[in-house]
């Protein structure tokens, strides 16, 4: 069975492995009149919420390598990144359905193993896995999600409402995953790996935690923008600076970097913290007095929340960097491009 | 500019081309609260209904080759796929999400005309275009689309209502996409493409039309089951009789095949229809009475369906054919299976 591939066991007999390797609870409820099995999943948002959807998809050789990742932490990845998205605008997890796209060569087994990875995620969650479908792709395995939330009493976070005197804050600590990535790029004889940290680092990387319960947070008490960092704090912090018609100005010691990225990357560590990418934290902004309430109710929960600079006047929305020093540079706000992606993990 | 790739303009360079090839009135519209530009879509269903989900994906090399299309007829049908999924389901198409995942060498003269086929469907259809994502795939060209529908007044067609007694009929004629296919397997020389039919059998193939109002009309009258049919009439039928637990007699001198499949391939036309498959007319069943109205109707407005048998008792999910001489044959299910599909335009 362990080596069992797609094609020897047929589109029908992978279904019925996969629907097995999901939990109970993540397959049915009372909001999915109709799950797996259908041309369509039918869903009930609750009563007079908007529906929220995102789509994001991992390709093998771009967004993941088997041999750097576990097939149950790729599951588990795949559905993350669709759960931040549904986050970052503050909206409550409905529904996802996952689209398959296989080689044929893939094992069962590994399969089985990522619908678990996805179906523990969904379960904590709380988010259905509603179907989906399975379609052949001729040299690379690629998973892609269309999650489906609902705006909490029809209101939601969005990029465009950063007003001057705003507080601009990011979530947990930044950095991690992008160390975490290039440990793994430097291979299995990186000292790094064996450290106690290392092998952390690389985990924040293949298994980011969507902050859901910081998301609903952030909507109740008003913040004033929200988005999750998927693409490095510089780069995103310039969307929302775009979409408010404001400025910014960042200050740089105050970035919350953890200890470990500072000791494996002496000399990199601000650039992995303000470039890196893929730390699936949320960035935010709000009114000081805002602030204040979200560090609160973040505390609460055992998140963290951390001031790192101030919304500012002007519609050119320059992003100003304030370093250690208190030396002043313009950034550039370099918006990343996927075409220039390096093959990551 | 006609030559310039994704990989020379860039991400951010083809989104803003993309959209400016969409016609406007599918990138706003009242239920549309936030549309493309932020991390998630906002849509608000029709209150009280419920959302209908599908998503389906087209991919270089197993669903069209682009040697055979043009990039308008496949933008065309990477929507018309999913909006038949909600056709089937006698849903309101809402919004679609389409994600794109790109090698770099796309011309983005092409991506435009794809998103111009796209967009006049999406005009038609009466559906939203919401926005998505771009990614990098590494070898072959791919389209993911999710599509959101909502149920008319909470009511939906789905597969399991079949009842013994029940007509058993399609919309349209079967086999003209397969035909077309097979037109477009034998080489630029088959002598079929300088004939007047053979290049309609090849747009029926390359760019199918969703039949969102006549799956309107099978919910509005009370259609007892309904799909739409993708893997061929036999496959596809097997899955409403194992969904409903009955059992099916089809009288295949009944089935609506268009005179140019049978001219072209006089001694293949019947396995074209009841096997080809990607007719994406509609299959369903109804009550004797109920299907007259549904007839009466569809005339109105210019669909036509075709009674081909009956619904039977019997648990075990039979499928009986009856041949033009009244011999019976029982019809083995043949499910399709994706991972043994040979490349199709």
């Amino acid at each position: 069975m362990s080596d069992v591939t797609v094609r020897q066991i047929g589109e029908f007999g992978l279904i019925a492995a996969l629907q097995e390797a999901l939990p109970p609870e993540v397959k049915a409820g009372p909001a999915l009149e109709i799950g797996i099995g259908d041309d369509c999943a039918v869903w009930r948002p609750p009563e007079g919420e908007s529906v929220v959807v995102t789509t994001d998809s991992l390709v093998e050789g771009v967004h993941f390598r088997v041999d750097w990742t576990s097939w149950e932490r790729l599951g588990h990845k795949t559905l993350a990144v669709n759960l931040s998205d549904l986050a970052s605008m503050g909206a409550a997890p409905g529904i996802a359905v996952i689209t398959l796209a296989l080689t044929g060569r893939e094992r069962i087994m590994d399969l089985i193993f990522f619908y678990r990875g996805l179906g523990a995620l969904a379960k904590t969650a709380g988010t259905l896995i509603a179907g989906g479908d399975i379609v052949a792709s001729p040299n690379a395995t690629a998973f892609h999600v269309a999650a489906l939330g609902s705006t909490r009493g029809g209101k939601m976070l969005l990029r465009s409402g950063a007003r001057p005197g705003d507080v601009i804050a990011v979530s947990g600590t930044l950095g991690a995953s992008a160390a975490g990535l290039e440990i793994l790029r430097s291979g299995p004889g990186d000292h790094r790996r064996a450290t106690a940290t290392g092998p952390l680092l690389i985990d924040q990387h293949l298994a980011p935690q969507p902050r859901l319960a910081l998301g609903e947070i952030l909507l109740r008490e008003g913040a004033s923008a929200a988005m999750d960092l998927s693409d490095g704090l510089y780069g995103d912090l310039s969307k929302i600076l775009v979409a408010s018609g404001v400025s910014a100005r960042v200050d740089e010691a105050a970035i919350p970097v953890a200890a470990a990225v500072r000791a494996h990357f002496p000399t990199d560590w601000l650039k992995l913290a303000t470039r890196g990418g893929e730390d699936y934290e949320l960035l935010f902004t709000a009114p000081p007095g805002v602030f204040r309430h979200i560090q609160a109710a973040a505390d609460e929960i055992g998140a963290t929340v951390t001031e790192i600079g101030e919304v500012t006047e002007g519609e050119k929305h320059d992003l100003i960097a304030v370093d250690a020093d208190g030396a002043q540079r313009k950034v550039a706000s370099g918006a990343f491009d996927h075409f220039h992606r390096p093959p990551t993990g």
